[in-house]
Formats: C-alpha cells, structure tokens, sequence
C-alpha cells in the first residue's frame, strides 16, 4: 500500500518566463470511509463513522488511531478485525476499511459528535470542548517524569525531514514523528491531512503497545491545532514539538493535560509555551 | 470583532541554549457553531449544520461562505439575517452563529452528509466525490476566456504577505486573497483552517455580489486540496494560485471544472498543473 501514496502527472514548469512540460509528481488525496461493525454474535450492525480525506497508505493504522484518539474505542484489544472493503465499482480502490470489534465491545459512538462539542451543555466554546476531552481521556502528566536536553530537540527536524520520503518528492504531506527523550526515531507517517497523519502515527504505536507514550517526543511538521493535541493528549504524549506555531486553544489544552509544548522548532530555536520544566538547557547542566 | 484574531501569552524562547521569558502573539482558535433557521413562519425550525474551529472574526461571512460552497443555499437572497446566539455561559462568546433562510427557501441539507460523498451509489472514491460536485455546482469555465501575465503572478505572494496581518503577528494562519486578472488585490481573509479562510472570502464575495469569480485570481498561502478546490469550484473561480503543492485530486477536480491550476508560486517560479492556456509567458506577447 505504501507505493500508492504519490502519482506522476504531466505539469509545465515556469522559470523566468521560460516553460518546461515535465511530469512531476504529486501527493495522492483520496476519501476513505471508516465503518464499523458490532453487536451481538446474531445481531451485528455495521455503521459509517467518518470520511476523510487521505493519502492512500497505512489504511488500517488511521482507522485504529481515528477510532481510539477521537475516544469511540477504549483500546486496540476492543478490535478483532480491520480490513478494506471491496465494492463492485472499478473506481472504487481501498476506499473503505471496517473495524470490526470483538463481541461484547460496545463503542462510544457519541464520541463522535464533532468532537465531543455538542455534548456541552453550555453551548460551544474553548473551555467545554477542553472539559469534553478531559472527560474521556485516560492520562494526565502531572507527576510525568521525563527530560529531554534542548540539543536533542535542535536536531529532531533534520532527522524527520530525512525521512518524509513522499514530502520529499511531493512537497506536499503533513508528517507525524515519535522519537525517543534521546531523539532516536521511531516512527513517522504522512499523510495529506495532519490529523491523518498523527492518527496513523498513533495506531502504529497502538499496534506496537507502546501506549501510553508518556516516555517520547512527538514531532509535528507544521502547526499545533487543538485537535492535534487532543490526539496526542488521548495517547498519552506528554511532550509534543512542531515546526510550526501552535494556536491559542492548542496551549490551553496542552496547559490543561501538564503536556509541554513546544513550537517554532527550527534553525537551532524554539519556544516553550508549558510546561518547560520537561526541557533541559545546556547552561545548567554544566552548572550542576 | 476582526481584534480578537490574536492573543498574547507568556512563551519562553530559547536560542543557542539560552532563554528569555517574553509574551508572544498566538492566533485564537476556538469552534463555531453554525445553526440554520428555515421553514414557513408558522413552523420555522433550527438545526445545527456544522461545527468548525476557526480564528474568531468575520463569522458572517465564514458561515454564508460555508453554506453556499456546501451548496446548502444557492444565493446569498436565500438568507433573511445572519446572526451570534448568546447562550447564557460566562466562557460563552461569539462561539454560535444563527443564519435565517427567508420564508420558502428550503436548504438543500443532503448535501452536508461528508461534503456529497455518501450521495454516491458505488461508494466513495475519487470519481465519485467529482461527479458529486458536478451536480450542484453552477459554474463551468470551459469557454471563460480570461487571461492572465505570469509577471503578475510572480507578484502576488508578496502582495498577500504585506495584507497577512495576524500571520505576521502569530505565523498561525493560512489565508486566501482575491486579485483581479491585472494583480490588483480586492479581498484577503485569515483563520488558523484554511477551508475557513477560503469560506470567509467566498461569503465576503457573496456580499459584495462577485460571484462569478471568472475574472479574478484566488491565491492560497499553502496546499491545494480538494476541498479547496471544490469551494473555489462552486464560487465560479477560473484561476487558482497557490504557494504550496497541490494533491492528485484538486488537480484532477480542477481539470474536470477547466480551472486553471498553479501550485509553489514563489521566487519567480510556478508550477501550471491544468488548463495552461489562460497564463501569457512574456516571451509570446513580445513575439506577436
């Protein structure tokens, strides 16, 4: 599957006024409709949890981190099966995938309600969409004991970067990295849409049980949304970092789960916006 | 409302293993709640459509916007008064937003299930999801017969980064611009979701009664996905420019709509991905 994440078209290339007809390549964006069957050995029913927009690639990941960072599966156990569903239509490649969970396994389907807004009784806003996820998470960092030298996290853009392999020859992928404290990689994912990319992220570590990762360094290649963090506050990351800026309501949440967070990381700088007792500087470890 | 785009917060920023406490910019991001009031006088009715995390500001817009690239409503005369909703919650702000259809107009709320895929007999693919839009968009541009220089292409990012004003504050938010064919800069909008940034301009067109945008240039400050060139699709635009990559599926969707496609519009160079015709080198007016 993973061959399918990029296509070659013909495009004209301008420079200077010059033209050049090249083929080029190029991200592919696909839906991919998430269903889910449960119930009952004689009563099973199979419902459409989402679409969204993806790059074809890691199918069953996104599906088992969709599920269980948005809060409708407790744990990868729940599922007894994931696998694409074939429709007869010759256009129709592995656009749709079914979790199916093991009998008994009921799901959280009002999870699934925009992201838990709805079930606000005050109506919408920054505050009770944070008290929603808090509701349903299963970590916090207060007392999360983890460190990590601020050289290590100087280094964590290059090394991701090595590794976007689509990005490199599409320009155009999000990734999602996990590292060790000690900045050694352990998994990247990609993807078209950012969030597909951490949930793809967060099921290849939920089929490692590497969860919670309370132990590792997220890496983001652009910028920290809420979501973002709600994703990685469901699998219990405690320091995220991104290239790019986070936005207010991501610090608050962040803030909220005593996660630190991490943004602008690049050309040997970056900001702490909390939590900064998680980052050690140079300056006082020679002084200790 | 436009002054609440940022916020400042305390930030520790650390360069060369040094750090300095400062307050920095953010962009706010908080959800918005769309809600739609329809039906005869004596039996209207509310439902609420969708939930979007957005940078506050320019909500009317974001949600006619919204509504009509959904092709929810046809015109912007569908609509009565466009209104926030106070709920009685101190955290509460201008987090729901109420439009008010005249009496008669009857939304076209089908088309809200996952932007049209689930319309789709055969399943969702990408074929499908372009045939979907085909139907209820009004536009097609095979005959538009504007025109546009590459020197003035070469100029608009740097038109549009000089109008970014929360993003030179935050480096937060993605935006999207409206030129004329001549690079004149008519209309740019910001949020921290890109799709918001195109909705906000599409119902700031609506109200000043643009549509059609066959004559104009739309300009993204990031990817084109194919949710951005559906939206772009349904407001009539002929010609898309952006500083990022493209997917396979906006490029296929613009060609299916005649769009002219541009994508890594910067330093002096561009990547022309459709529909070539309606972008003028200077080489071949200098020869005629």
């Amino acid at each position: 599957m993973s061959n399918n994440s990029s296509t070659r078209l013909p495009v004209i290339k301008v420079a200077d006024n010059e033209e050049f007809a090249v083929n080029d390549a190029l991200a592919i964006e696909e839906p991919l409709e998430i269903r889910l069957e449960y119930g009952k050995a004689d009563q099973r029913q199979v419902q459409n949890i989402s679409v969204t927009m993806r790059t074809p690639g890691n199918d069953a990941e996104l599906a088992l981190g969709f599920l269980f960072t948005e809060g409708i599966i407790k744990q990868p156990d729940n599922v007894n099966v994931i696998e694409h569903c074939f429709i007869a239509c010759a256009e129709n490649k592995e656009n749709v995938i079914q979790v199916s969970l093991k009998e008994g396994i009921e799901p959280q389907l009002h999870n699934t309600e925009r992201n838990f807004y709805t079930t606000s009784s005050c109506g919408v806003c920054g505050k009770a969409s944070i008290n929603s996820i808090k509701t349903v998470s299963a970590y916090n960092h207060s007392t999360t004991e983890n460190r990590v030298n601020a050289d290590v996290l100087y280094h964590l853009p290059a090394i991701l970067q090595k590794h976007q392999k689509v990005f490199a020859d599409t320009g155009g992928l999000h990734a999602s990295a996990l590292f060790t404290t000690d900045g050694e990689l352990l998994l990247v994912r990609e993807d078209v849409g950012r969030h597909n990319a951490l949930d793809k992220l967060v099921g290849a570590a939920l089929n490692k049980n590497l969860l919670p990762l309370d132990q590792h360094i997220l890496l983001l290649s652009g910028r920290i949304s809420f979501e973002l963090v709600q994703k990685a506050a469901m699998a219990g990351i405690a320091i995220i970092t991104a290239v790019g800026a986070p936005s207010s309501l991501a610090v608050q949440l962040a803030e909220e789960f005593k996660i630190t967070l991490v943004g602008f990381l690049r050309n040997q700088r970056f900001n702490i916006y909390t939590q900064p007792k998680r980052i050690l500087l140079k300056k006082y470890e020679d002084s200790y």
